[in-house]
């Protein structure tokens, strides 16, 4: 910290209000809900506390709150005056950085709506996004500029600096001058707490992907429970391992702000960088994929940690080994799903204090589970999936609570979308029912408890027996030589299809079945024989080195469908 | 336990689902804020779980959350069918017991607005509130049927036994045979979140009580902050100390269902009980006055507790006395202030890591002070006072942050009431400039915190100078052998007015001065003027053995001053 200085411009005068202007007639009770309250009043009350570090790049940058709060004063400034009007799309396509933690308030200040997209993509895919969102300003990553040539709207760019000279820090200077004579009190608040926060892009696996338009109401109860459920306070400190360009970070960088947490931002996902984060930052609470949990319990500084830490998983559900290995050093998983729709989050598997005596294989099973709606998220039910014909108002039934039957999950709510932004006619099929329509496949069991099958294209169909690939890959994982394992349908000429294994070894492992890999076949279909029924036990064993995925660190099933078409 | 069974219809069918009807045409992504809410996750997450005890009666009662929520339904349905309608007042007169919970739940659910009505008034007074209420049901506890003589409403007799035969039980009775065939949704879920969820009128220690109203979104918001401002979550057990008749209990009836913990009602203020539950039933959260606080450390049960507590301080500011006894025993106080018309608290005094390092007296100081907005608390400000003559809608100014001009506390956001019910002049007034104004005198401190110098009533015009009361009250509370103390203004034929303290001694040294009160006051005399300008030192002290107090333990100056009027 001793090396870095926030810009002159970064600075707050003194006196600083945090008080926005308010409109006039507005109802004294009523004060319209919006996430950018929570930094505000971190810098009112914690002024001098770490905001966000980002330590491990060539220009590391420590802000304080009171000095990170006049950075999105400045950037709120800087876009009004660059003609950023109400209502207007910012896009953002940068890495875990300040600069995207900054856009996530920032862009809300001046009543814009920001539009973080996955770095990851192709230019053909950003320009899609940027022209759809019709996005009037972009700011970039230094990193991802080949991304955004050719673009219409104005590119600012970020060295990730922090430090003069910055085209970024040049654009919140020009915002600064313009805040010095007005500050806070200069800005309106919202008073209209259903105006867009966000436009989200789906990663669009089928078809161009679709824009998710948030709420500024849904992103401050979203935040509100994220930060409850997994106990963050000011004591608080937050690792960025998901990337915040997804679904906004699931509401994380209100929900840091929110909690008076420090945030860490690490550009890439770097074991490390995280591990030394984990045992030298007082890290307590990250998020992250399976995927990326796994590489982590892998990598070689795994070790105990000297203080409990919260891990909430999503994306796909955690396996036995997974939750075996991260208690084990003192990560506590918690459970959590929800898709883009659903500002990420929306439901958690809430542990009952009965499981601690099931064996760790039955407790799995359980916390495996996708749960209940989370505490600000109203409905999530499983119902039957909608037929050729249906009409789109039609009453949604749920399946019975048996753990068996399977449907489809669907939400209702102030965790759900507005809308899909200039697609009336996906919103309308996506709300069939009065009710968001998720697309994933479960069941309901009688504890009320949701578990996800699969997406309904995941589902493989062998014998005219539903397999779920998700349940058979549940069962493979608890082979002990398996690092990671993805389940498809391939053709099967007798069967119609029948289940196909892609197999990371464990590293350790990979040493005893090398030249022998149709004997660990053999060996895992006589371990799946002993826990699946015979429909649902891969015919195919392939390892592989690694799996194909997406920006997010899901297992892109698609990707590995069209390899099974070739065989 | 053992001895304990509910009732036949408190037992929920099997398969009941905790979804209420949601009205047609609703967009998918609004629902509605409601307290209610968090009672029906928590019994669908967490079903056997203990939701309340009722423990030190002659016939105690234990409800699980399933069991509990039936009960909730039952009494709201039974309200419908003894003909409550959406916005009819239901007033509640009893202790802490399970009634006065259930109907902060069960009469929110059948849309009516719950009145809970002190029970430590004069049958007067609870006439006038019956009537300004237009009450048309009324449920009593047994001790307090004198209090509803002669009132029109239907009444319905809780006998706080939970049995059969109890005439409330009978009532919930009507409820359950009405509800099997509906269920919860058979009812509609609230779409206005604005609609009124509760009226609890003021203590009207001048003129007539004033009715308060408060809304389903603003108890939603409230109850959210006061959980996870206390750290409340499904480990906690809170003890029921201050009644729940006063502001809706804070909104702890539904922050204790939000978090799923256990909540242990106590029908008054027993030291021998609440120590008891302090360390057998694993107590971790009360809320109380600084008066009660002082009772529980004086308490010969009182000793260290085997576990932190939170003591959630709010009425006046704890001393350091108070804080460092506290302390002492594993209670940490957390000190919050607010108004009926403010839900109860809505600021917090934030400790912060700084003030560790101080010494008692000083961190005191900071501790005493009223703090910042909490969580969903919006604006807090403190204002220079109406003039005479100054129009309603006058734009309010900020006192300077200087930690010594006197102004008004003003608030204004979703933890403020709606309005007073009935009488649109006292709501205009109360809402002057578009705040509500809490008629609490407070200074600004150049660190954004709000510190409380008195009621204007209260402070003392000496020599021409203002002097808190409250001030005065902070600097003799500090001599050792003090264990309660008021100062209130005494006329003066010099000075116009002078302080006179009322002393309650620590019961071990009121054998140090007995006879030798005199002596004593000069002691304290001496004491002040080491500490306090002339103009706020006590001129008169007199000893006494109890200060009045109001039903929720506040002192009542009102009657010191009548007292002091008289010699």
């Amino acid at each position: 910290m001793e090396f870095f200085k926030p810009t002159p411009e970064s600075i707050p005068p003194t006196g600083v209000s945090y008080r926005l202007r308010i409109p006039k007639g507005l109802p004294v009770h009523r004060h319209a809900l919006n996430p950018l309250a929570f930094v505000l009043r971190s810098a009112q009350i914690y002024p001098d506390k770490l905001a966000i570090a980002h330590p491990d790049v060539p220009h590391p940058v420590y802000y304080t709150y009171s000095v990170w709060a006049q950075r999105i004063q400045n950037l709120a400034y800087a876009l009004i005056q660059a003609g950023i009007r109400p209502g207007d799309r910012v896009a953002v396509i940068a890495p875990n950085t300040p600069v995207i933690a900054e856009a996530h308030h920032g862009v809300l200040a001046a009543h814009a709506v920001v539009c973080p997209i996955n770095s990851r993509l192709t230019p053909q895919e950003v320009a899609y996004i940027l022209d759809h969102s019709a996005s009037k300003l972009i700011i970039v990553d230094h990193e991802f500029t080949h991304l955004v040539r050719g673009a219409k709207a104005r590119v600012i760019v970020s060295n990730d600096t922090g430090r003069a000279g910055d085209p970024y820090e040049d654009f919140l200077s020009v915002g600064r001058r313009f805040s010095a004579e007005k500050g806070w009190p200069g800005l309106e608040w919202e008073k209209d707490e259903e105006a867009p926060s966000a436009l989200c892009y789906t990663s669009g696996t089928t078809g161009r992907p679709k824009g998710v338009v948030t709420t500024l109401r849904g992103a401050y109860l979203a935040a509100l429970a994220n930060a409850y459920e997994t106990g963050m306070n000011r004591d608080s400190t937050y690792l960025w391992i998901l990337p915040m360009f997804h679904a906004s970070g699931w509401t994380y960088p209100w929900s840091v702000t929110l909690a008076s947490a420090l945030q860490i931002t690490l550009r890439s996902v770097s074991y490390p960088h995280i591990w030394n984060h984990l045992l030298n930052s007082g890290v307590t609470h990250y998020c992250a994929a399976p995927t990326v949990q796994i590489g982590l319990i892998n990598a070689p500084q795994a070790q105990r940690l000297p203080r409990p830490v919260v891990a909430i998983i999503a994306g796909s559900a955690p396996t036995a080994h997974l939750i075996r290995e991260l208690e084990k050093i003192g990560i506590m998983p918690v459970h959590v799903y929800g898709l883009t729709e659903t500002y990420g989050p929306c439901t958690k598997c809430y542990e009952q204090p009965s499981w601690k005596s099931l064996s760790l294989e039955d407790r799995t099973k359980l916390i495996a589970r996708q749960g209940v709606s989370f505490l600000t998220a109203d409905e999530t039910r499983v119902v039957y999936p909608a037929k050729e014909g249906d009409a789109l108002d039609a009453e949604l039934a749920d399946v019975p609570k048996d753990g068996k039957t399977m449907g489809e999950i669907v939400m209702r709510g102030n965790i759900v979308m507005k809308e899909y932004f200039r697609d009336t006619e996906a919103t309308r099929k996506a709300f069939r029912g009065g009710y968001y329509n998720s697309g994933d496949l479960a069941v309901m069991h009688p504890d009320g408890y949701i578990e996800i099958q699969d997406r309904s294209k995941d589902i493989i169909i062998s014998g005219g027996e539903n397999a779920s690939s998700l349940a058979i890959e549940q069962e493979l994982s608890s082979h002990p030589d398996i690092l990671e394992v993805s389940v498809v349908a391939r053709p099967h000429p007798k069967w119609g299809e029948r289940p196909m294994a892609f197999v990371i070894l464990h590293p350790q492992k990979a040493e005893k079945w090398a030249g022998k890999h149709d004997e660990f076949g053999k060996d895992l279909k006589k371990h799946a024989r002993a826990r699946l029924p015979g429909f649902a036990c891969p015919e195919w064993v392939k390892v592989v080195e690694e799996l194909p995925k997406t920006a997010t660190g899901k297992i892109q099933k698609v990707v590995l469908r069209k390899a099974v078409a070739k065989l």
